[in-house]
């Protein structure tokens, strides 16, 4: 059976293998006799998958173990209140906008905090990332906020800014929804950069309603009176995440995409990278080639700086829009899926996640370059 | 293949058929090319499933048109906080307390609200339900919560507080969660004595991760400011709960659920009931003859007053509590599973939701039987 490419920003393209041992699985973990879907949060079988997937992240991401990772719910957009409700202990809080998310997080926190914006490139319709040097930090934030890959306007910062050399004591939060597991924490992106690292599962990591929130122990403690207790990180973390019954399911499925990810490979010049290495050094390979055609095919553009653009989220634009609707019918007929762009933006957004294979953006090149033959 | 029968209190059995369609779905929705899971919750495909789903749930439970339904995230546990930031508008609140999970309400809505207590079974250790004309209800509270079904220690409400009758204007909230389409909403179970039903959907309606609000529509729009905006009911009922990515896996599974629900008939006394009648007769009837056998027996016993006897959760002891450990080995052997009592009380319960067939029920009763022969 061939699958047709599917180009969703999430809800997104999973695995196929995982699809196919999610099928498998469906009327009977492992002899258990149920489905994972049907299993107590407290039983045995339920606690090994937990446990196994926890692990596994783990281990992906080479998380230290002075971060606790906690399996929520509410996506990003309940993390926008549930984050300062944690964290801003009521005081300044710093928040950095490059794009929409990363604006609705920090409206969201002004309901619980007093919110100081370090940089905005609102004036460059959200396609370039202000120097970090420029930052406005202030001198007692609570933290800082940041949005590691806008989604919706394609903006990914491939350095995490180093607070402690900027002059900043605060902890640096990153909303890594659509980036997450797409490449490791190391160098520039190194988790002693990080405080928060938290996102929506549904983009890289399995189905939505799962969130994942991997926080530094120290930062625990401080939730506002008003947090709600499921959502109070430190209650969530003493229970490990099952102080409400989590999201069981999409807990498992996360665990079977994490053990997908740990078992790819991809040689690099005659090395064989493991896992998140992999999945980088094929993320970047598929982002290269499209970036590539597109700047090189008169025909279409991405508005992007070339030194934030992302290598998920891909918004690219017809020079001449009045073929967007033919472009949209013609794509899909060919295979590839959901390709529209967001509203707010318009034109078309390829989103190209780790699930998506080298195989899937050439078709996409292909069928671009055939689609612009004809039109152009 | 046979599978074995499994009494989990939630997450719980769901029926093999809803089990059977998800995993033929699971690489290729209706010729999709998308799992349910990898599709956008904004693309046609998915608001097709979500629009059923609501559609076929109003239809189940005659869910009248000023009502509205919600599908948000965050469990019973995470509503005890949303619940009073929606309506308690900082005031009084009333809550009777009937067991656990009525207890845990209770103590979370004092971060937001003057928590009255108008009836409390803590006396009886949770085995009874104190007469309604007895609760002492405020004259000015913005509403009554009760917990519907105790699932825990096993005490239903089969008549709803008719707080009109009882001389307060205050809406009635119900947290349903493990009775959520169990029975009709009629009589004195009638959607007129209701505001607010809500519950987690890991009992009767589907994986957890999922948490139906089904809210009369003048209720809306009195969040407190703290209120997160993804929990904000007017905002998820204004985005058709769509203002965050709903878990749309659940949501879907939900609805084939829902759609089950409606196929099921049973005749009682030579009428052919169908739908949530249907269902409510088999429960009434698996209930019966469980409850009947453990009364008789003299070996095992349940303690809950016979008024206010939960039809879905069953908690019962074994009279010589030395013979636990045997009961729940020899159990599992005979493929009866999950059947622990939650740690709290003790003993065994059997969780017999929608999805339990009668013949579980009565191969239960077999077990316990020989058990006693056995044993006795």
């Amino acid at each position: 059976m061939t699958r047709p490419f599917n180009f969703s920003a999430g809800p997104a393209a999973l695995p196929e293998a995982v699809l196919q041992q999610a099928a498998a699985d469906m009327m009977d973990w492992h002899g258990s006799g149920m489905s994972v879907m049907e299993m107590s949060h407290r039983g045995k079988e339920f606690i090994s998958i937990a446990q196994q997937a926890e692990a596994d992240l783990r281990t992906l991401l080479a998380i230290p173990d002075h971060f606790k990772v906690l399996f929520m719910q509410g996506g990003a957009i309940a993390e926008n209140a549930i984050l300062p409700m944690n964290l801003s202990k009521g005081g300044v809080v710093d928040y950095a906008i490059t794009g929409s998310w990363s604006e609705k997080s920090a409206k969201e926190a002004k309901k619980y905090a007093q919110v100081n914006v370090v940089a905005d490139n609102s004036g460059d319709k959200h396609t370039s990332l202000p120097a970090y040097g420029s930052w406005q930090l202030s001198a007692d934030a609570a933290y800082l906020h940041v949005c590691n890959n806008e989604t919706i306007h394609g903006v990914e910062m491939h350095a995490l800014p180093d607070l402690a050399a900027l002059g900043s004591k605060a902890p640096l939060i990153i909303d890594c929804s659509s980036n997450l597991a797409s490449r490791p924490f190391t160098g520039e992106h190194d988790w002693s950069r990080i405080g928060v690292a938290y996102g929506g599962a549904q983009k890289n990591i399995g189905p939505s309603g799962l969130t994942l929130v991997i926080v530094r122990e120290d930062l625990l403690g401080h939730a506002l009176p008003i947090t709600p207790t499921a959502f109070d990180y430190s209650v969530v973390a003493k229970n490990e995440s099952m102080y409400n019954t989590p999201p069981t399911y999409a807990w498992y499925i996360a665990g079977l995409v994490f053990r997908w990810a740990l078992q790819q490979t991809e040689v690099v010049n005659g090395q064989t990278l493991t896992g998140v290495a992999a999945i980088e050094a094929r993320n970047i390979a598929k982002a290269d080639l499209l970036y590539g055609y597109i700047d090189g095919s008169g025909f279409y553009n991405n508005p992007v700086a070339r030194d934030c653009r992302s290598r998920m989220n891909v918004p690219f634009f017809l020079n001449n829009e009045a073929l967007n609707d033919a472009f949209l019918a013609e794509s899909k007929a060919a295979g590839l899926l959901q390709l529209k762009g967001h509203k707010s933006v318009g034109g078309m957004r390829a989103s190209i996640y780790n699930a998506m294979p080298l195989a899937g953006v050439q078709a996409l090149v292909n069928f671009m370059k055939d689609f612009a033959q004809r039109h152009g």
